[in-house]
């Protein structure tokens, strides 16, 4: 292999790490979200399922890589089934990570924004698409999740959330850009996001609201 | 024509008479969502075409034959509103059928999950990426119209729902992995899949429900 | 250029502006529902954006131009952001325009069903596909939307809506058959949808409703 084909090979395994990490991290919100909502076992499977692969199916059509690769490689499933019956069957030992839902939801955002910058990048992506494809892939799940269960998506009511995927991405980008090697601007672009997002949570920080219309 | 695009030949046609069977179990069942919630005929027509052809585009859209043969071949149209006009304009006919939304709704998971799954392979698709795919067509017609009039989709409360769907999806997968015909194959996956949905619902069968968070 | 390279290129600028215009009326829209719910700063823009970009989104995946160019091109993102900030900071200014949702909506709904079966068209669907492509390019926006503030789609609900996307459409789709310049059936066809769903909403046309099933 050239070197440019050990890199290439390299990006993608690092690809397929963080999606199989956001997996994870948003299977267990889906499933806290339907276990509080009172589904049955497979509710709440299906609803880890559609949380956890959402955003990268998006982004898999979006960059025309059907079909997407959570429906074909066995281990998005075997990932996301796993964290959900973890959540069903050890209801109490995920809950005492404090306030699970929310961290679990933050851990995602920062895995996916990454993954979905890196993997639009590797697909020929501008950056500007990159950036915006990246954010979609953090917060896509989350919204399908929130709609599903009827309610309004966190993603429009909290404080940085897609702006923290926003900025994670953009972090990835620039990277890129930069030349800088890509494990590096995903371990930087995961930090900032989800130190973003969990700093804003902590802190209750909050953009303005509109006066309201008379 | 050799043998094998006789055999390919048939197959499609198959599909075709499945998505249309599907097509119009689902707006039936759309319509009639749409008559409770006191949609006018628009709205009706709109809310059967949207539940019957959402599966079977998404579909479409992952396994990369775009435009979607929903948007491109009249006869699902057709269907879709001749069984819309049919709901609104004979709703009390169609109210004969004992719970006619749940009983449509098992019909067109049948028709649609064992089509999707034939026509999945029939494009390439693994497996399990056909098994997935053939359960997404079956439920995705039902997920929207329940998120667009504002419901929990029915297959996240149910008993039996999507679960029927993936039996039926795995029986046309396990008939193609084993070079069954066809039209055995899709046989014997409807009925799974049907049997299973409407066992279901006659007996209350209820997977496990999480101890609640505290 | 060939004069026909002519035209093509005529053709893609028209469906630019079209594009763009429905992108500000949208995300004005999009916005202002935003700011109703009390959204704050980034959930208003990002919900003008969703209302923006989803109908154009969604066309783009199904003629298969992706990444979409709502996410390619910065403009669509400058046009959504501009109109977000314009009605978040300029509230007052943007209430005297008459029911600005309802107005922003209508002339979206007619500048994307427009752009929609025009660039469906350009990408070579047939006349059905086109037509209900740029319906969908033109609902799409409003439909997600309102289900991610959790209200029933005003496409569902109102009268002449899609009915009147599907007007212009087919008006544009006519004026391809009928070799009519691009231009004049652009005009023609935005005409009609924006004039039957202001009409409609004016004298308050409703469709029949089926009677409630007993």
């Amino acid at each position: 292999m050239t070197e440019q084909q050990v890199v290439t090979e390299l990006h993608r395994t690092l690809v397929l790490c963080l999606d199989l990490g956001g997996t994870f991290a948003f299977a267990l919100s889906g499933a806290m979200v339907g276990i509080r909502r009172r589904l049955d076992l497979f509710g709440v499977l299906l609803l880890a399922y559609a949380a956890s692969t959402a955003g990268g199916v998006g982004r898999d059509v979006m960059i025309d890589t059907v079909p997407p690769v959570a429906l074909r490689d066995w281990r998005y499933l075997a990932v996301s089934v796993a964290a959900g019956g973890l959540a069903f069957f050890c209801t109490g030992v995920v809950k005492k990570l404090r306030d699970p839902v929310r961290v679990m939801d933050a851990v995602g955002l920062a895995f996916f924004a990454v993954a979905g910058t890196q993997k639009a990048l590797l697909y020929g992506a501008g950056p500007l698409g990159a950036a915006l494809l990246g954010m979609m892939t953090g917060i896509g799940g989350g919204i399908v999740r929130d709609v599903l269960v009827r309610e309004i998506p966190a993603v429009l009511r909290s404080e940085f959330y897609a702006i923290a995927a926003l900025a994670g991405a953009a972090c990835v980008v620039a990277g890129g850009l930069l030349r800088v090697p890509v494990l590096a601007s995903a371990v930087v672009g995961g930090v900032v996001c989800f130190g973003l997002r969990m700093i804003g949570i902590r802190r209750g920080w909050q953009l303005p609201v509109a006066g309201t219309p008379h």
